[in-house]
């Protein structure tokens, strides 16, 4: 009971803290924890989302450290799979065996579901991205690297469309990135035209129709001059995140909804917080589909798929005390230090537009058309709601200064988001807050170094040492991109009041 | 004969310099003039683009000063006509006497045409803008301030899908903005609901339905309580530009098209380059629509309509002459220090593909779906072509780093364009070159302040003064925004091929 009595002031103090004052209080029963969630065939489930027996359970304010595989790493066994213990366990299938036998009917592998302490439907899932990082290559040939793969796949909006024979074909690109952060850019490796793969069971796959499949490089030619001096800029995300529908217990991991899901937009990453309304008890947070980079539109088909390893910190807001902006949250719902991203979908929620065949029949009505309709209507009521607009003002606001754009046409449920930035609104939506006291209010140390304009904070083991006016700074000695500089107002070092929530939250981390 | 044999020179010349190096060196013969294009009746069109006198005939390489008037001047006639002969001059309409009594079939107020000499169909239009300015309104009661409207029209795209009653409303907000340069927001200053107007022949317009029709405040409720504490982000563009079309000689100005026109893309702004394929003798260049924000989508169906005067620089490249990426270009095309635009639309050339009727019926076919895929193709078509990419490098690259966004949604033919960064291809598309040589191989004087980091450009009686590593830099004593700062190399101060090229031109203008 005693607990339980903490937990809920925990949950209704940051459900508080998050829109009004970033800092909610340190307290000795809520103080969070920090798990360690490995990717093996014990924690991931491979092409769906949905119920299921958590195989985490935590607190809402808890940072999960999560490891995220990609499900194409089959493309280039020696590169992505081989040497490492975690991604051998998922991917082995020989004659003999196949440990994760039951893939589908999507894709992704989805490490999780974690289950949140006392989550009940209509709550929200507060899923704050503290870290993200690259999953080093377990192979010592290719020491250092970390490989990803793009794939011109059959379901890519130009399948078919193509102006050179065969007009149908898949194409899959390695892509190379160094996994000491020292780069922030990928290159192309080589590429290969898909061939029928034959897989342990002996089933031939003429296309890229099942997921985990490990090439036969044997039977495909590589091409080593691809791309060349092309360095594509990392976008470090997370494809696929969200909790589990309410309409079935297994749904496929294709197409993104209200729940989240397969969103497949960049800027689910580090330094970003996601909203989920919660429809199962529990809310069974999944995560899975790292990408290092994409567009928006993700238009062949994928990323480029890769492993990560995330941080991420979970808090749970109780439907009684949901603030305006996420009170009756349909959709998942993104905000980084200067932005709030609403998303929209050819169907808001297709598992109940569409009945029982939902999850074939969502392929055949895509539509970018559908998904602005449904963006549009999403953005007025957030504009509405969330910044206590008329509904003429939201109109005017939508058409003056809020970026729509095109998230996937890939993923079955094709997407639409709404940039909206914050700094339109200006204290009301990016609050500036004194740094010192900020973080001496949870119990931080802070010391200012006066002929290097450097402030360093330490909290739980951790340092992160920010320079006025910066946008990287060092945490635990690794260099970091801020989220915002710090900036001088007054003679005083100020720090937004998300950037505030977001350190404090970072240098909660037990390592 | 002479002069043409130069102009020849100067043609080649530039269109080799663009992309190779980007400065082309001083020709006594072909210096470009400086002309001046004011706004008033004689120099504008009403409603279309296309065929027709040029109002000015310029060489390639000539700058032109350039007014544009919003055509939603009369919604507000006291703060964006008053006082302002030429756009007095535009509007005016009696019972006696109407300036403009053609308007139509479209809405916008067209500077121009612009002629350019020895321009045929198959070359290329370059429009370098180099400036922009707010045109300060003419009433000394509101001495300062310019004004801008914003209409939530019928034509908007969540018309009769409002939730609140009348479902079917138009509502025209106010925004105001400093003219002094030094605020970069608008803030709304009153709205009102549109009542039924008539104008001076007697007619009665109960929607917007009619461009130039000045609404009489007796007949509207103010509301001053509008978006409080709101301020939207100031983006200065033009909504409207382009070249006649070869398909029909009077070409309703709302549906954007392969020949520019209505694109509604707010990177159309100082600092940016617009290509177009020229389709008539002389090119017809047109200018209007100014806007001074507006988010991608431009949802509601109209941006923040003010009044604007830009300089611009037109550039001929010959057909025989033209580069890569602008050999047989079917599109308006963007170019700015960091990024190329590709606009993809409904149909790439309505008039062409939709028959006799295509300006009706363009408005039965809108589609964002239809736009995307025009957008895909030209986008692999650019970067096939104009970065030497095969087909399979460029789908990958479009996916992984390319983002597709919607330009609007609202003008008949609607939008989607794709933004390629620069960045990713290095040298290749963003070279730095050294700033001193840079400016000096065309009669410049540079000035290096080392105290300070500053560099000083003078050339043509202009000044240009920035230090390194700044974002804001100071021309003729007016502070200005950079399209990228000085940086530091090896101890020489570096610049951008692009912005050596873009500076050379603005500095070209004589006052």
């Amino acid at each position: 009971m005693r607990n339980r009595f903490s937990w809920k002031v925990c949950t209704a103090l940051s459900a508080f803290m998050v829109f009004s004052s970033p800092l909610y209080v340190a307290n000795a029963d809520a103080k969070p924890k920090t798990h360690y969630l490995a990717a093996n065939s014990e924690n991931v489930r491979w092409g769906n989302i949905g119920k299921g027996d958590p195989v985490l359970t935590v607190n809402s304010g808890d940072i999960v450290t999560v490891e995220a595989i990609t499900h194409h790493s089959g493309d280039d066994y020696e590169r992505m799979i081989e040497g490492d213990a975690g991604v051998e366990d998922i991917f082995h299938w020989d004659h003999v065996e196949k440990n994760e036998a039951l893939r589908g009917p999507g894709v992704h592998i989805m490490t999780g579901p974690i289950a949140v302490e006392g989550a009940e439907p209509g709550d929200v899932l507060e899923v704050k991205i503290l870290d993200m990082k690259l999953r080093p290559n377990g192979n010592e040939k290719y020491a250092g690297k970390t490989f990803g793969v793009n794939a011109a796949a059959n379901w890519g909006y130009l399948y078919g469309d193509m102006a050179e024979e065969p007009k149908k074909r898949e194409v899959v690109t390695i892509y190379e990135m160094s996994s000491d952060g020292v780069t922030d850019y990928a290159t192309a490796l080589y590429s290969f035209k898909w061939t029928p793969q034959t897989d342990p069971d002996g089933k031939v796959h003429p296309t890229i129709d099942y997921p985990g499949v490990i090439v036969d490089h044997d039977t495909v030619e590589e091409n080593f001059n691809v791309l060349e001096g092309v360095k594509v800029p990392v976008r470090l995300h997370f494809g696929t995140m969200g909790v589990a529908p309410k309409e079935a217990d297994v749904v496929d991991s294709v197409p993104p909804s209200y729940f989240g899901g397969n969103v497949d937009d960049w800027r689910v990453t580090e330094g970003a917080t996601m909203y989920y309304p919660v429809s199962v008890p529990g809310a069974l947070l999944q995560v899975g589909d790292p990408h290092a980079g994409q567009g928006d539109a993700e238009i062949n088909g994928t990323a480029i798929e890769t492993s990560v390893t995330g941080d991420i910190q979970v808090i749970l807001h109780k439907k009684a005390d949901l603030n305006k902006k996420l009170n009756n949250l349909s959709y998942p719902l993104l905000e980084n230090e200067n932005e709030w991203v609403v998303h929209g979908f050819s169907y808001a929620n297709y598992l109940a537009e569409l009945g029982a065949n939902a999850q074939k029949d969502i392929y055949n009505n895509s539509s970018i058309d559908k998904a602005m309709k449904d963006a549009a209507f999403k953005t007025k009521d957030f504009l509405m709601k969330g910044m206590d607009l008329t509904e003429d003002e939201a109109y005017s606001l939508m058409s003056v200064s809020t970026d729509f754009g095109i998230t996937q046409v890939v993923d079955g449920n094709w997407g639409v988001h709404a940039v909206i930035t914050k700094g339109q609104f200006g204290e009301a939506e990016q609050k500036t807050v004194g740094l010192r006291s900020a973080f001496e209010s949870f119990g931080a140390k802070v010391r200012w170094n006066t002929p290097t304009q450097t402030v360093t904070i330490s909290y739980n083991g951790n340092t992160l040492a920010m320079t006025i006016g910066q946008t990287t700074a060092t945490y635990n000695g690794e260099k970091i991109k801020l989220t915002a500089p710090v900036q001088l107002s007054g003679g005083t070092a100020v720090i937004s009041d998300y950037s505030a929530s977001f350190y404090q939250s970072k240098l909660s981390k037990t390592n």
